[in-house]
């Protein structure tokens, strides 16, 4: 009797994207902190899409037309630009409705790298239960990519990664072979019951701290804030 | 004050390396199932040198040539050799004071990428305590490079590269920054009681379980059974 289950896998950096795919319909874009927490936080307060790019020249092209850009390195927003992706700058009345343009150091390089696949969605704690329940749903194999910080592995989206690997295992609709995968369920199960406090050794919550922004990495670590699932469709993120 | 301690970190994979480099004089390959097991293995039987090689053509060449030499891909031996990378292999008596040639799927290739450090040695559970020692000796920053499985992050190589940076780290001497390196240590402290138990989920042990080759597996997981060092002299592998 053939295996049906579906696979979950998790991918630590884009560099590594390519050994695994094809085979993957559905890639779960994962960057902790912040850009895709700050994605989800945006959606769930009403913004109606988001252009996520690559390169700051592109979002400083995008905000010469006259497009609300935001763009981040190293943790920091990016002289030229009004805001970056810490959470927080995304919840102003007047974002509602609107059309943004952001790029981040990790965030936006791994969509870019993921977005021909046949369905890119993102992922964060802020999102986590409804997502995996989307996910539980769909009959397809799933790719968790974590962004990492530039090309590295990172830890908080491996938990991420794994949190979501745990869920689907255990609907037992799915499964996991690839040992990165095995890590990133066992790190996750080590995490689960206080991140913030496990996260302590985390290089990039370090950094974040050093730049004040210990509020955005609580902020992020706190699970299930929305049920909004960003979905990239041509080009753009929008709400499921 | 300054922080004068030397950095031991992990790197998953070869294709990471350069993401590291340059800031570590040494580097430790590793590649626990099973090439540098094998290696640590033929050193304490009396091997005289072995000269690692990237491909199976090169180690072709050497063979014409004369050569001892071996070459496995995807655990099995590769047609036209007459041994691979099991540590049982090299227990034999017409080894002795010889020079033997490998080829490995994971392990040469990243001894080949790390070559031009100024130190690599060659680091297994087999003679984990004594390089462990030797490296505490050093004051020089420690790179521990996961020969990985086909450019894919592998459980066995992350927990003997846990093992080292616990041990580094413990005699306060060390530090260790990279989060890639704070996860090795996490599952290295999970799986240290039963390595092998741990490993069962490890994708490599069920390929070579699959092999039948469970054996080399117990014996490639058994911390300590030599206090030999490997190390890369002038492209050959010596004893240090």
């Amino acid at each position: 009797m053939s295996d049906t289950r579906k696979h979950v896998e998790v991918c630590y950096t884009p560099g590594e994207y390519n050994y695994f795919q094809p085979g993957y319909e559905i890639v779960v874009v994962i960057d902790v902190l912040r850009a895709t927490s700050a994605i989800c936080a945006a959606f769930d307060n009403g913004i109606r899409s988001i252009i996520p790019v690559p390169t700051v020249e592109e979002a400083m092209e995008y905000k010469k037309k006259g497009y609300l850009a935001g763009a981040e390195r190293k943790g920091q927003i990016v002289e030229g630009f009004d805001f970056g992706n810490s959470p927080f700058s995304y919840m102003r009345e007047d974002f509602k409705n609107q059309e943004v343009v952001l790029s981040t150091t990790n965030g936006t390089k791994a969509l870019d790298i993921a977005k021909d696949a046949e369905m890119v969605v993102v992922g964060s704690f802020l999102n986590l239960d409804a997502l995996c329940r989307f996910l539980a749903e769909q009959d397809k194999n799933v790719l968790c990519l974590c962004s990492g910080w530039q090309d590295k592995f990172n830890l908080e989206d491996t938990i991420c990664a794994g949190a979501i690997s745990d869920y689907l295992l255990a609907t037992g609709n799915f499964t996991s072979e690839e040992d990165s995968s095995v890590a990133a369920k066992y790190l996750y199960l080590s995490a689960k019951d206080n991140y913030f406090g496990y996260l302590k050794s985390s290089s990039h919550r370090r950094r974040l701290k050093n730049l004040n922004l210990n509020e955005d990495v609580k902020y992020c670590l706190t699970p299930n804030q929305t049920d909004v699932i960003p979905i990239l469709k041509d080009g753009k993120l929008v709400k499921l």
